[in-house]
């Protein structure tokens, strides 16, 4: 516990700090930051009246999710796994932290974005950054060589948030991976098809995915005339195509990374060329690119995948792209990343600041990516046993966003229950009658509720219906008891009509079958 | 990072450890958790060839879960979210971590076990250790005074593991929680008739739901001439009762917490009492218990609580336990836990060490518990303002363990992915018709399979079937490409025909809609 006087010294300093930003004008998330930290000062100090003050907020870069929100999310998860088990996939689950040791040399620079356990005592411990590399513990620590699996959970990255644009410091990861030694580029067509089913299916708008090799961009480097261990710096200056214009691209490479104006010309030229399997043809008899072995046997394995997707019926939305460069170290072979092409459905991006796409027709962002890693598990086994990987990765937040945001706009409501009855009275203490009648209907199997007072009004219960869209009601009178039957109202169309008990359950089911 | 000679020393420290504990023959979990922690050392230091070894584990006290585990894990997830479904239900979500001083004063002695995070800058975070405080947070954040809600994810708790009893330190919860003001023991009753309708739905053997109210055991230790001071201390010695026996119970009260053996005798003729809605009555008649006003406002709940448990269906499993006090500090009114009562399906309980329990027909432990906490989310309003809350736990991780043995016991094979046909092919260099063929079953929504291969064996396509339980196999070969059919074969029976390929799709369907 900090001295009363320390934390009121700490308090003014705060202060001071928060009066500065807003004199400078300073982002609004930057101000709230510090603005929290004050109040979280204050808290500690404790109110006038002795009570205790929260800062009620969820931590930074985090949110809960409320009930429409879960309802889409269970949507889109029911599309994307279903589409995974109709590939055949099982499921696997691994704890949200591992040994600070599993994560260790996995993430270049980005490991500095890893949150960290406090040493309690015991092991040192860190929230997991993906669900690949603990993928890959699993295949190494179970000696387990081949697998088609898929995982979603959350992964914890210190990140900054810029939750306008659905990035988070926790977020979901909904991965799709194939483990095993098997003939080239049938799995790696199979991820690619699975994106394509996904984002047809949720029905985002127009697609493309866009496919390359790392054996081609380090081919391509090296025919070009780049220093090797430029390969990584200047790799991650390409990746940087889809926000950057070339020119920017290129003085980056000239002035900041010392690549020589020639071979960024060079460069230049390759990272523009986009096409199908004829590119990777026209590739395989360019002079220069022919001379780098890599370059050939991706552009060779580039080939077979177009055939491959060819019989899947895909190759309308896949182009095979030299610009393309995802960041990640592992990746060894084949990459791709699926783009949405379509402004329209673009996630909000209000945040000016950071000087975020103005331009109409750039592309909207990646929903989805992957690659084959085929080194990754052997950094876990002890021999160094290899197990090949392909995977691909689904941008579920933004998807999240898009869908939320296409719901805020459509005339139907979000339902956030499935309720199809509810068991009403329109008459005073009949609290029995109803109980007794929900819990026949729970009984059969139907999903229903009843107002918990004893005396509801009955405007107040069809409310709720209303609000709720539940789409039918069972009102219970002194008339329907003795008669035997319950008052069913279609909550819609606002028709009544009474139907005997015996007969209600059936009734119910039908109108509600369709839902 | 730290000097080699520093880590050299280390080990030789940390081997003496070791050794030590061997010698002491200490538990094999305190063993390998120091061994692991030698491992880790050694691993700092970089083997012989330089090459990093890295200790392949999990966290202490988690456990990744393989595609069997999780096709349980899926079916009882779906068979809970079912009633609370039924119920009228919505769900949220809420983040992993919360601020700390979130949950900072909920949890009393048990604060220790909270994980926090490393201090990296920015806010002080916690692991979440429940759901039950998230959720007030939630519903005070957002000022919600009325909503029924599940949620079901994982919490952390800094225990120490039991992992063969399924204790872990990353566990499930699941908890369907009602908030708002209503009348008087509705939503509390609804919340047993879900236990009752989880429990018997999941077919885990017989149960009991034990009901209890925090007023009427503060209500019974005034009586009984307890100091106001030690209503907590003792009430946590009563709460031992499902585990030891009055005896030791009355020699806790009366030698380590200063009880007088009068007042402890009188509260064993309390707790030792159990009934239904008459007990109830007969307890607000006693010349005793009827002088506090506390334990006549539980007792007249409780009778209440019967009667809707009666029109409710299930006071056959309902008993009034006086002995039931659950821990935790934030419960204000009912409280209720279920316990298996058949000994057979017990998790497997080989930790002698710990003394658990021998005797056969001590009930094997909760499965359920909760209560009525009508506090804790005016603890998180600036102004106090209280949201009433009744709300059940449904203690799965202990469910998984016991449906997991189940399957273990069972002849029946857990299936862990849905594929209903194998597209196969007895001949070689088919791979493309078989392509073909499976995306034809993909477009039609068939959940489908094909082996990786160019030219795989049909034997090792037949036992792929067998081993993941795949009910059909679509066989090609150059006569059925000739005629335009396939071969379909049941896998169980081993019977074979040809279906022409138009009528395929609805063929397999219809072979497999049972499933």
């Amino acid at each position: 516990m900090e001295d009363k006087a320390q934390i009121q010294e700490a308090i003014k300093i705060q202060g001071e700090v928060v009066r500065k930003l807003k004199s400078e004008k300073a982002s609004k998330e930057q101000i709230d930051e510090e603005v929290a930290k004050l109040l979280e000062l204050k808290a500690q100090l404790g109110g006038d009246d002795g009570k205790h003050q929260f800062v009620l907020k969820t931590a930074k870069g985090t949110r809960d999710y409320n009930p429409k929100q879960m309802a889409i999310r269970e949507k889109v998860f029911n599309t994307i796994i279903g589409c995974f088990k109709r590939h055949g996939a099982e499921t696997i689950d691994t704890p949200v932290f591992e040994l600070k040791e599993t994560l260790t040399g996995k993430y270049g620079e980005d490991s500095k974005l890893i949150y960290d356990l406090k040493d309690q005592g015991g092991e040192l411990l860190s929230l997991r950054y993906d669900l690949t590399v603990p993928f890959a513990r699993y295949l190494a620590m179970n000696k387990i060589t081949n697998i088609k699996r898929y995982h979603i959970a959350k992964v914890y990255r210190r990140d900054n948030p810029a939750m306008t644009r659905g990035r988070y410091r926790e977020f979901y990861q909904c991965d799709f991976d194939i483990a095993g030694q098997y003939d080239a580029m049938i799995p790696d067509a199979e991820c690619l098809k699975i994106v394509y089913e996904i984002l047809s299916e949720l029905d985002l708008g127009d697609f493309r995915i866009k496919v390359n090799d790392r054996r081609i961009l380090d081919g391509m480097f090296a025919v070009c005339g780049v220093p090797d261990d430029k390969f990584r710096t200047i790799c991650s200056t390409v990746d940087k195509l889809d926000k950057m214009a070339w020119e920017d691209v290129k003085k980056e490479m000239v002035n900041e990374k010392g690549l020589s104006e020639e071979a960024a010309d060079q460069i230049g030229e390759y990272v523009s060329m986009q096409g199908g399997m004829d590119l990777a043809e026209r590739l395989l008899q360019d002079q220069k690119m022919s001379q780098s072995k890599q370059a050939c046997a991706g552009l060779s394995d580039i080939k077979q995948l177009f055939s491959y997707l060819q019989l899947f019926q895909v190759t309308d939305k896949v182009v095979f792209d030299l610009s393309l460069a995802r960041g990640l170290d592992y990746y060894t072979g084949i990459i791709y990343e699926a783009v949405l092409t379509q402004a329209g459905v673009a996630p909000v991006t209000n945040d000016n600041q950071q000087g975020a796409n103005t331009e109409e027709n750039v592309s909207v962002g990646s929903v989805a990516g992957g690659g084959r890693y085929d080194g990754l598990v052997g950094m876990f086994d002890p021999k160094g046993r290899k197990v090949p990987c392909v995977g691909v990765s689904i941008g579920i937040e933004r998807i999240f966003s898009i869908m939320e945001q296409k719901a805020e706009l459509s005339a139907e409501r979000v339902r956030t229950t499935e309720v199809q009855v509810m068991v009403a009275s329109a008459q005073k203490n009949l609290l029995e009658e109803r109980l007794r009648l929900v819990t026949e209907l729970w009984n059969a199997g139907i999903k229903a509720e009843v107002m918990y007072k004893k005396s509801p009004k009955l405007l107040s219960q069809l409310q709720h219906c209303e609000e709720s869209g539940i789409p039918l009601v069972a009102i219970l009178g002194e008339q329907e008891l003795k008669d035997g039957v319950v008052k069913l109202r279609d909550v819609a169309t606002r028709e009544e009509f009474d139907i005997s008990r015996a007969e209600l359950i059936a009734e119910i089911r039908r109108r509600t079958s369709e839902a």
